[in-house]
């Protein structure tokens, strides 16, 4: 069923995945979702947010189990991250009839909108949005790198901006959540398990440093007469990865912008956004001081850290055949959701490369399926 | 004259010119320099190069002289790298006029085209394809960052990609070339002379250094499970200021490509140009060699020292008015002609921040017309 997908958002030249929120492929993604939807009888509904959900049953009687993940991808991404989520969803749910097992609550899939975070920065758009924890005018005026706020996508693309912000009715409809997703790490694979549940996510931001110089002539301009900015960046590339290790945390410089970017001037500006991770908040934190002090810098994102509800993430593990627990460096639409009250838990499909993020990622096609056999599982237990 | 072109390719945002080759702004510049041309009765061509000629006389009968300079500029570059050079040669033409000098020679004023490189990545196109020495396949297949071919944007700009390439008739034409340009280092600030001339242009070089690492996700990945590109590309570049300094040389990376280039992900691959520049090519030579070592490495450009011919330096110094004399880093057309064979000279006129490639870039008004009075007496004394 992944497969059907496929062809969708795919650069050819690099096997990776380019699927953009709003983007002409992930219009495509939310019509398959659509149509999955409708062959099955769901009840399909768009949140004011952009956020899809499937559901059998009403949801406005009572609260339903919700799974379901995303299927927008970062640029140049795998096949998995998100999409395996979805299609596990609506495989489970094909199980659960097919055993013709009758739900005593309502079943609902999610299709969470700019997981992310690709297009305009901001990782858990949709769901961040939905619960409130995002201000709806912030993210209007958000803009892609062509310069195109999100209000002007989503009036492009049909939908209405002013409708975005907290939908606690939306949001009432969602007794608990469980999303599954490949792993992006080699948790699995170390323990030599197929699926795993997930304890924690740790927490994790986003910072952007803006590097100030002198644009001038590259070879005209004496060394001594440089302000190069690129000169600072690099040096805190190399201390982030050397204070990283020394407070044990993850800390990334993946994206640059370079202005003016030519091979013959030097820059005047270079910023560049770290991305640092951690078991433990004070460390995270500590590590960011000590690389921000002197510099400008402005913090993107925050997301403390999620310990997912310790009595369901029991229950789920044991639903799914008694599956080892392990925390996880990747923020979640699971984790938003857990952090504004709703019971919440994630199961993890292994990974044999480890790597995520990257047209390496990988899932066998039997690790697959026994994630979706022990979502299946869970979510009989769920909605007995 | 110069700020009839102030509003033409200028980013409002930063007073930064985007004058790309072959973009709105170029073609409207282009429009402008034919314009210059029909109002003073000078015979315009533009030849299969896409280099524009403007004659006072016949050069098919008598070698000429000429002078000029291009219109296109770096991104974000400052308003009189190019510029300066053109507008200087129709107002000394006019100062010739007005003293009812009639020259015993042709004289032409040349707008050469994509001087700066910034769409393509090779500088001097227009005269190294002038002179023969870049392939016409070469250039035709070089693509700019939207994917775009030169032979698909020249045609799109009705000109004929098949016409590129050596145009010995059109070089014949050229007698003795002078170019007029602002100077772009301090060597008049610290001499405080308002005009000098070149004796040479360093040897200089731009290379692409090709970084390749695993792609991955940036918060599941551990630091001893990471190949990151971007630390070996943070370690070159500060490698590279340290050898600069020790070879005694000027070496710059300026221009930055990451893939994915995701906050959340660490890169694939890093891709970086070098560009390096020195007095004596041994010393470019060694720095190039040494950060290159074991690295994935090709050399996008490479132009040999070029020693301006002395009689020619000589005999402009003191036409000029007895003006001093100073090497240069940046390359030039004049470079490209002088390589080939031409005779040829260049002016510097004083730029008193000594910046360039930047919106900084500066000339003060009695400097520029300095340059022009200089001009003119040179092209008097090359015409008599």
């Amino acid at each position: 069923m992944l497969g059907e997908l496929a062809h969708i958002g795919r650069d050819p030249a690099t096997n990776g995945y380019v699927r953009d929120a709003w983007s002409a492929a992930d219009l495509e993604l939310r019509e398959w979702f659509a149509g999955e939807a409708g062959r099955r009888g769901l009840d399909l509904r768009e949140d004011r947010n952009g956020n899809l959900w499937a559901w059998w049953g009403d949801p406005s009687v009572t609260p339903g189990v919700v799974t379901g993940s995303h299927l927008d991808s970062v640029r140049q991404g795998g096949a998995y991250d998100g999409p395996l989520g979805v299609v596990s969803a609506f495989q489970a749910l094909d199980l659960i009839k097919e055993r013709g097992f009758q739900p005593g609550r309502p079943l609902g899939i999610a299709c969470f909108t700019d997981e992310e975070g690709a297009r305009f920065g901001v990782p858990c758009m949709g769901s961040r949005l939905l619960t409130g924890v995002l201000d709806p005018d912030r993210a209007r005026g958000l803009a892609d790198d062509d310069g195109r706020t999100l209000a002007e996508v989503l009036a492009s693309a049909g939908r209405k901006p002013y409708g975005l912000g907290k939908d606690e009715e939306t949001l009432g409809h969602v007794g608990v959540f469980v999303e599954l997703h490949v792993e992006q790490g080699r948790g699995l694979v170390d323990r030599g398990r197929p699926v795993g549940v997930a304890s924690a996510i740790w927490p994790h931001g986003r910072w952007r440093f803006d590097f100030r110089g002198q644009a001038n002539h590259a070879g005209t301009t004496r060394l001594e007469d440089r302000d190069d900015p690129m000169l600072a960046y690099a040096a805190k590339v190399l201390a982030a990865r050397e204070a990283a290790g020394r407070y044990g945390v993850v800390a990334t410089f993946g994206k640059v912008r370079v202005s003016p970017n030519n091979a013959n001037a030097i820059p005047g500006q270079v910023s560049a956004w770290l991305d640092a991770r951690g078991a433990w908040e004070r460390a995270v934190r500590a590590l960011v001081a000590e690389l921000g002090a002197g510099e400008q810098v402005s913090e993107e994102s925050w997301t403390p850290v999620v310990d997912f509800d310790g009595a369901l993430r029991e229950r789920v593990a044991a639903a799914a055949g008694d599956v080892p627990v392990l925390a996880t460096g990747a923020g979640h639409d699971a984790g938003i959701l857990a952090t504004a009250g709703v019971p919440s838990a994630m199961l993890f499909v292994r990974n044999p490369t480890g790597v995520s993020h990257s047209p390496a990622e990988f899932a066998e096609e039997a690790d697959c399926a026994a994630g979706v056999e022990a979502l299946a599982r869970v979510l009989e237990d769920l909605c007995r």
